[in-house]
């Protein structure tokens, strides 16, 4: 098996973990689980979201948690940042990195976002150009890139015209995500393998759902073609808003585990990332689907 | 990726999964849900345990259970036996195919079957030879290939050897079992090339646990070698002994679930599958961890 000796593995539990929880955790819980992750050996964290608290009130308080954890050197801390307004408050708070978003499919895309892909396209240029001038780097979430809740399959070329589009416009790095965690390993490899052609493999993240249990065997598959970039929700936080008390994100502590098994660097403590996981879990007040939490739970 | 056109899922639930289980099924409730396995599609399934009830008081009603289910013509019931005294009960059930079974490690082997190594193979010599001369097929089953809960690491030459005295004894398919779950792609990979030279493909099937979540990821690394014979405990039946509330067996319709999303015929009806699983999880009566079961029960 030729695999890399090194990934990054890119935390977004604090922002798209929490925002699909009802719970409310405090701002005070935030700040001390984020620095709990700084610590964990992690790279990167996204720590929050600069979309309006009218949608997300789980992250109304963007500002504050990001002037407030700690800023470890060499973490990069980013968040995401929908429009002009976000990227303002996201500046205000000094983030390392902002994170843009819109999905390959039409009717998500509308959904989500309330506008057409073409509507799109100028609000994010707008607040890439904004990032840029103010010296940050810009990371591009492209949504429902192996399959839409409402459309099914999605057009190949669609999401590779989608994602020119976002990189003409210079963003940093590119996260697919299988959005509803239907992706299958041969349908990664063969998307993959027609995209090595089109997307650069060291601008380009992985960002698989568990909910049908396959996230692993996909990322296994795109390790296997040189992909070295991978995303998560430690303990596997925020589960799936179209299968309520299914899985939505990929754990990122079983993501570790089985990337340090196969030999694999990460820079991350599993120990202590679990223990973080441990930490969320319980303000969250209900067991994570994580399978390292269930495992080292009973040990 | 070069794939199988067709491969065999061979159900484990009635034996493998009721087994771990503490809640009493009722012999009606069993025979009724191995009649809807049938029903399934399934080509094999593990009906029951022939160990003394001593030690199974969950599957005391084997030769009933045996006796009373539809047999649908095209598939194997199988079942396990420990010794002699298991294997007559299992003639006088009528049961098409013998299951025996062993550890690779030494500690494993002892602790689950109160013999060594050594002194396990005359005792299961004896029952292969016996169903052999009442034309049964036996299977073996070796645990603890990928790892041991007392050992760690198990010599790959230990299970070799080990698989190596059961094809000579005669048996007809041997399963490597991953019986804690914490065999990992690179691994898997390595071991089943290993492997190749001394194992001939199409008398193995592969037994994977899915405690730390890596039990599809390993099916596709084996799959993509052209292992094409796979075992599952429907909707993840059975839970994991050394971690209470962790995953044990693979669930066998995330399994399909996978296997048909990536173009692989079973021949298995994954929602006739799934409508089992629910009835086995009403009788059980707490949520079984299968992804399906998650995502179809809220949809």
């Amino acid at each position: 098996m030729d695999l890399p000796d090194q990934i990054t593995i890119k935390e977004v539990g604090p922002r798209d973990g929490l925002q699909n929880e009802k719970k409310e955790i405090s701002t005070e819980d935030k700040i001390e689980w984020i620095n709990q992750l700084s610590e964990s050996g992690l790279s990167y964290i996204e720590i929050t979201s600069f979309v309006h608290p009218k949608w997300i009130p789980q992250l109304k308080d963007a500002v504050e948690v990001a002037k407030s954890i700690n800023r470890k050197e060499g973490v990069t801390y980013a968040a995401l940042v929908p429009n002009m307004k976000g990227l303002e408050r996201a500046l205000e708070a000094d983030v390392d990195e902002v994170s843009i978003f819109m999905s390959a499919s039409e009717t998500h895309n509308k959904k989500n976002i309330n506008k057409s892909i073409e509507e799109t396209y100028p609000v994010l240029k707008e607040v890439v150009t904004g990032a840029k001038e103010a010296k940050k780097t810009v990371r591009g979430y492209v949504s429902t890139v192996f399959g839409c809740p409402y459309e099914g399959p999605v057009d190949e070329n669609q999401v590779v015209d989608v994602c020119e589009r976002l990189f003409d416009m210079g963003i940093d790095e590119l996260s697919l995500g299988d959005t509803i965690g239907v992706a299958n390993p041969r349908q990664v490899h063969e998307f993959l393998c027609k995209m090595e052609h089109v997307l650069l493999k060291d601008q380009i993240a992985l960002h698989f759902h568990d909910t049908r249990g396959m996230a692993l065997a996909n990322t296994a598959t795109a390790l296997q073609l040189g992909y070295h970039t991978f995303d998560g929700s430690l303990g596997g936080l925020g589960g799936c808003p179209y299968a309520k008390g299914a899985t939505g994100n990929l754990a990122t502590d079983d993501l570790v585990h089985m990337i340090h098994e196969m030999g694999i660097d990460t820079g991350i403590d599993l120990d202590r990332l679990t223990e973080a996981g441990f930490f969320i879990q319980d303000k969250i007040g209900k067991p994570l689907p994580s399978k390292q939490m269930q495992v080292r739970a009973k040990e």
